[in-house]
């Protein structure tokens, strides 16, 4: 093929991939929370990655077209079907398509990725995992008590104990309530206000102010508008967002204050009295806060808000220390069942999101260790490469991964491929060793400082802090040793 | 919302969900067969779903067209994007992308969704599920035996021994040798032929013929045009097809014979007599043959092809018994990483259908068990959840999947929906109970005969065989000991 004609090798943007250790780190985290969702009594589900454009409805952050912020195309019979944005939109599908069959409540979890047709950038990926659990037909705010109660236990078998993350928990009643007692009752305004109110984390108070009222001009010089409240109405919601406090009693109290009559948000500090009682009876201590800046961005939340976010500083892209943040969320979605049956079916969950949280726990961990490869057991003669399989075979049904090296290159060349492939042992033998049926057995973890200036297998001889002459029947027990040394 | 205006609650055609039992199934065999990758020296790897199309590249059977075949859409940059449709054209993309950082040989596996924008029916599904592994950058034959002889390990460890499978190899360039030695030298004459003999399987001996000559119309009307072979170019091909034999050498002796001094068929015959080679070494058995009936579908594959197919008998959809048939493919695509590139890197590896396979195991052992769901502890007395809870987080921390029941239902249905979840017990716990310090434990598996009758709580009462009175302190080992009996 012509150069000119050659395809770019190069990923769409925002699209990674995944090489081992990440894959491996990603597999183990997903088991602990599957282990977890499992142990709190949830079943697993998988859905498609497609869905119908209509089922998936109107209700991600900032979107108001729906085939905005999805990757959409036309099925053959023409229909829009597109990839799921995220868990709950399939679920809730599924639970309408299959309501007469299923347990009430229905308990799920889900595992899988996501795709979001965002504009990429720096951290911000257009395919994702998510983790998520839901309980759908019960209308009890013990759901969502439990529901904080899993995040913090999920968290916790992860290896980041309650000093390490807090469950923030919101109701969206008290904020329109909050709203309602100070005349502001449009939907799409309210709507804008939970907007502006989400963005405290990336643009703090004043940016929050800014879109409260007028709007916004930022550093790149675009331009939002704002929710056009009165400075009055703006003082209002910034109480309001600032009312956390440890106590779950206190917030209960201060917002109860904030929304005086409005009928609405007397309902939403009552939901949240219920949580509190369910949070007291399941004996959760003070890692699940109540949080009135938490507001969650997805449209389909219909009262209670949550996410569960890492409390342990970081240092953001400009060197700043800050708290790590997010890496659930989740809340009631009581309407998305009805969109479709038009029967009320009552629903709450909450989603992890995994690279994020693989991000913390390196974060937290520092850097994990490279991944271990596979015993290579070398091939310098040919002829007899029934003798190596025989030996990676060996090895393998003592469980130990072991390959016989199957390229076409010579012995130097196969030692830096085990190097590479970071092999903790190499196995070498060629006509002195089966004359004395023996196997060189070399610890590459041992002789990894001299591997770099290793320029002929005369200096692997000589290096016998690395190397170890075994007779041949020894094989598997040298190297389950080796390996056991670590 | 107007009944009129609701979402349809349906899937895309040819899309399905997995409800709890596929989904632990399929989990449980992909860890048995990604844990049999790792055991022979492969490195998990994972690539996004969605790719650039020209990085696909047009190598899917029965397509022409880059689009046909794939669900495509274009980017935010009127790129052409597309789910991945297998996952061998990824790793292609990502190996030109990440040579200079890779080991040679490059070694990874990957396990994962891909989609096919196909015609969905019967058992055809626009995603499924395939297991990967390959070998880039060597152009060894040792790469192809030990391929079969992985993935005949692989059936193995998930119990379908080596009387149940085979792994048959062909080798492309022995029937273009064929071929070009009966005068069949057109390209596409001879991907004509490679399609027909693909559907062997299918259509048998008799519609294999008809499409290798003038053309076939199937029972539905339908007209497939035939690759024009004249008659005695057909027996030919029809001869070569049939040159299968259970001894490997039997089989190079009758394909050197029937290619003659074809430099393209001697070529093959030579790589298949290095693949026997391997296979001896490697001392595999009879469960590798070598078949040349074997084609394989993909466009990309340059010589040995090969796939592993259950052999037991299973019946079709109209109750003719058959072969199980392929679970798996692969063979060798020496030039996917070329087109990138320019350079020559010799790749081979092979792909197991997860999906097919999971059918071959319902068929091989019969249906499975009902996944077991949680312990349900049912909530009689609202006032007294916090014990409820803390029964539900004893079992738990004892590592038995338990829940307190968080629905809005009486009694009687909270053990109805204990059935539902399939849960081997329920805890049940009221006024008496709570001033004894006792509990009761129900082994609903041992009550199911009477499940169907029970009406209200005292009949549940009165069957003394399920039912365990038990003090509160005795609770998890009392579950401990019934679940033990399992």
């Amino acid at each position: 093929m012509a150069r000119s004609d050659r395809p770019k090798a190069r990923r769409p943007a925002g699209f990674v991939d995944s090489p081992a250790d990440l894959v491996t780190e990603r597999a183990t985290a997903v088991e602990t929370l599957v282990g977890t969702y499992r142990l709190w009594g949830f079943d697993p589900l998988e859905t498609p990655a497609v869905e119908y454009l209509d089922a998936l409805g109107k209700h991600l952050p900032d979107v108001d077209a729906p085939d905005q912020g999805v990757f959409a195309l036309r099925d053959d019979d023409e229909q829009w079907i597109a990839l799921r944005y995220d868990l709950t939109a399939p679920l809730a599908r599924y639970v309408a398509e299959n309501r007469q069959s299923l347990p009430t409540p229905f308990r799920r979890y889900q595992v899988g990725p996501v795709w979001r047709r965002e504009k990429p950038g720096p951290g911000r990926f257009r395919q994702f995992t998510q983790c998520d659990f839901d309980t759908v037909g019960s209308a009890s705010f013990a759901v969502e008590a439990e529901a904080c109660a899993l995040l913090s236990a999920a968290l916790e078998a992860l290896g980041l104990p309650v000093d390490d993350h807090q469950v923030r928990v919101n109701d969206r009643k008290v904020l329109n309530g909050v709203l309602g007692a100070s005349g502001v009752t449009d939907a799409d305004q309210q709507t804008a206000v939970l907007r502006a109110v989400d963005k405290l984390d990336r643009l703090g108070v004043d940016g929050v102010a800014a879109l409260l009222g007028e709007g916004r001009r930022d550093r790149s010089g675009d331009y939002t508008e704002g929710a056009g409240l009165s400075p009055d109405q703006a003082d209002v919601v910034m109480a309001f967002v600032g009312a956390g406090d440890p106590s779950r009693e206190t917030v209960i109290a201060r917002l109860a204050d904030l929304v005086g009559d409005d009928a609405t948000g007397r309902e939403g500090v009552e939901e949240l009295t219920a949580i509190a009682a369910a949070l007291d009876a399941m004996g959760v201590g003070e890692q699940v806060v109540f949080d009135p800046a938490i507001v969650r961005g997805l449209a389909y939340y219909t009262g209670p808000v949550l996410e569960a976010a890492l409390t342990f500083e970081t240092v953001d892209e400009k060197g700043r220390p800050r708290e790590f943040g997010a890496v659930a969320g989740g809340g009631r979605y009581d309407d998305l069942v009805r969109r479709f049956t038009g029967q009320d079916v009552p629903a709450c969950g909450a989603s992890i999101g995994v690279d994020r949280l693989l991000a913390a726990l390196r974060a937290r961990r520092g850097e994990s260790g490279r991944a271990t490869g596979p015993v290579v057991v070398t091939v310098m003669d040919r002829e007899r490469r029934a003798e190596y399989h025989a030996m990676a075979a060996d090895l393998r049904a003592a469980g130990i991964p072991a390959e016989a090296y199957v390229g076409t290159q010579n012995l130097q060349k196969q030692l830096r491929y085990a190097d590479r492939r970071g092999a903790p042992v190499a196995v070498i033998a060629g006509g002195d060793e089966f004359a004395r049926g023996e196997v060189q057995v070399k610890d590459l973890v041992a002789g990894a400082e001299r591997s770099d200036e290793i320029t002929d297998r005369d200096e692997w001889r000589g290096d016998t802090t690395a190397r170890h002459d075994v007779p041949r029947a020894d094989l598997v027990a040298t190297v389950t040793r080796i390996l056991g040394r670590r």
